[in-house]
């Protein structure tokens, strides 16, 4: 075992430690990242941010096939990160094992699920490091950790060896700290080249922007522009005429339905112990109806139908990451139950079509890290790294 | 402090040790006892079954009433025993300290909430020990564990220096191995002498026996046959014309919502980690409506005129005390959610009532403990415990 690196954020899980040292040569050679610890390494025991989970399994026989492609291609893991438990989380507070730091908003919650390696790549602990975005888990704290991170095209990546959360939704993603890192790292993980790239026309989602702060639509607003300057065609436009609430209806029931598929039996046969706020949203999914699946699975086909008619080839979406920069960490549940809410009205979107979406770490509120999001439709991935790389590296 | 008592049984608090020597003389000098972690010793922190509770908490300034009462009588605190998370549990399986042992039943539950302290006595490790009875956390466990355990009159004896639960149904009870036992310790928690008693009626609760397992009431016949001889004028006769399951129905919303008063606002800051059941109760608590608490709170008035009708003073109603013996530890939830409403189905009787009930370790399943209950009107306790003693010591 190597020695472990130095972690002053509380980033890393420290008894789940899976350092691997990269390959001599390749891509990605000299350099370091983290894994949420999601992601299987052979010999170590997967721990899912949940201690019941942990020792309710054996160490993994086989490491997950992207930390083992990353390691390939030249790329040392020093170990793996604190997750939300069972990845069922937006903001980062872990009741087991503690709030890894926002390292560019300390007090601040650094975002979750893929909170330490969100963490961990924002304080320079590494290069780059894994996570997993059902929900929003890697857009989130890409948002408030100020660092480039995409949520990928759904099944566009294996999830093999990783722990599932809602099997529909389920994406792999990662983050870096500038937009050259992360196509590099892309580049690896899609097994391809990482093409030059320019959307050909940009839509500004203006019920998505209602749905942030006035703090953030002006902090964002420069950016957006200076987006929207390099692209050249700008259409601002309403997506949803129900209403982005209403996406997030959507959007809830079928992930919370499909998180209890995954769970049940072992939450049954272990009762394994969770922070409340996480408890309650099992709870929650298990009371899910099935009329309520049928009205939301309508519904997400109407939101995918709707996406297809606006998402050309080239075409992006821009919108908020979150509506929020990173709230204070350590507030009582009622002062976060409604921000969930509201962060899953922006990130459902990308969530019902299964597309990919870039946040963009462009501005600040009062110093505070504020993500600007491309979204493209389903397999635009390596364009919008791909641009993000140009533009912004 | 003194050295700890082995404790072969896991009942005891290891992190709450404590210790209080008893008074030289008294009516129950010699004696040693333990109490249940939700009772307040000065200087020590009580725990209530949750670690964040434990930590959300300062020490305790001042000792508990009830346990100063029984130490200036002689008695020695040997420590606090495990408790069901917060008092809410009827089985004794605590998802943070574990299974206390059911020392008359190894590999089956101990019963709960009071689980340790049963534990303890069954196991010969204290001479009696205090619990609390809010559901039937003293009478399951004395059923389950064979321990003579009483549930107090409602408001009868204080709560200071004790964790609430649920403020209309919470009482003070205690566990001896035998009748005589029982009655000292009654003696001292009463302040009074227990005087001999037996009541001059028994009403034997037809729609109660038929919640058990047929076993059950095999074996409680003999037992409950001795006792109505005993008292010579019994009747068989139905508890109630809707149901016992409709009784259930109205103790579970009421005592939900007044444990969800209590709870809701550390649960609000803290984001406490719970065992998934405990959790679930809390959320399904917090979504009981007012329109349920008014049905229910008619029907606990219904039921309280009822047994006002059938207990004029010496009455006793006979019930089983559980359903069924003790169940194996360790079972999935979906084993268990079933088995707590069949138990509270019984229990729900005193608790509406605001009745005493004790419960006689009179029998035995394939050699597991079932106990067999005396339910008599509020304020009959020292009637029920002096009936005991000189029926059965």
């Amino acid at each position: 075992m190597a020695a472990r690196i130095d972690d002053p954020y509380g980033a890393f899980c420290t008894d789940t430690d899976a350092y691997l040292e990269g390959a001599a040569e390749g891509p990605l050679a000299g350099l370091t990242f983290a894994a949420k610890d999601i992601f299987d390494v052979a010999g170590h025991t997967t721990g899912g941010g949940n201690p019941d989970w942990k020792a309710s399994q054996a160490p993994a026989a086989k490491t997950a096939p992207h930390v083992q492609r990353l390691v390939d291609a030249g790329a040392t893991m020093a170990g793996k990160t604190i997750t939300d438990e069972i990845t069922r989380g937006i903001l980062g507070e872990n009741a087991h094992y503690g709030t890894p730091v926002n390292p560019r908003a300390p007090g601040r919650v650094p975002g979750g699920s893929s909170s330490g390696s969100a963490s961990a790549v924002a304080g320079g602990l590494v290069d780059f490091a894994l996570g997993s975005d059902t929900g929003g888990s890697v857009r989130v704290p890409a948002s408030f950790c100020g660092l480039y991170g995409m949520r990928t095209t759904h099944g566009r990546l294996t999830l093999d060896g990783m722990l599932m959360q809602a099997r529909s939704f389920d994406t792999v993603g990662w983050f870096a700290r500038d937009a050259e890192m992360f196509a590099k790292v892309a580049a690896v993980m899609f097994e391809t080249d990482i093409p030059n790239a320019k959307p050909t026309r940009m839509i500004v989602a203006d019920d998505a922007f209602e749905v942030a702060d006035s703090a953030v639509r002006e902090a964002l607003e420069g950016p957006m522009e200076a987006v929207g300057d390099l692209i050249g065609d700008v259409t601002t436009m309403r997506l949803s005429d129900v209403g982005l609430d209403e996406w997030r209806a959507y959007q809830q029931p079928l992930q919370s339905r499909e998180a209890w598929e995954t769970a049940h039996e072992w939450v049954d046969r272990c009762n394994p112990r969770f922070g409340y706020d996480v408890a309650r949203r099992l709870v929650e999914a298990a009371e899910v109806t099935d009329e309520t699946i049928a009205t939301a699975q309508a519904g997400r086909e109407a939101v995918q139908a709707r996406m297809a008619e606006l998402l050309g080839p080239g075409t992006v979406v821009c919108l908020p990451t979150a509506p929020f920069p990173a709230p204070e960490a350590g507030q009582p549940q009622s002062q976060m139950w409604d921000r969930r809410s509201r962060i899953i009205t922006l990130t459902c979107v990308a969530g019902l079509l299964g597309a990919p979406q870039m946040s963009l770490p462009l501005a600040e509120v009062e110093g505070v890290p504020i993500g600007l999001s491309l979204l493209a439709a389903p397999g635009e991935d390596e364009m919008l790294t791909g641009f993000a790389r140009d533009a912004f590296a």
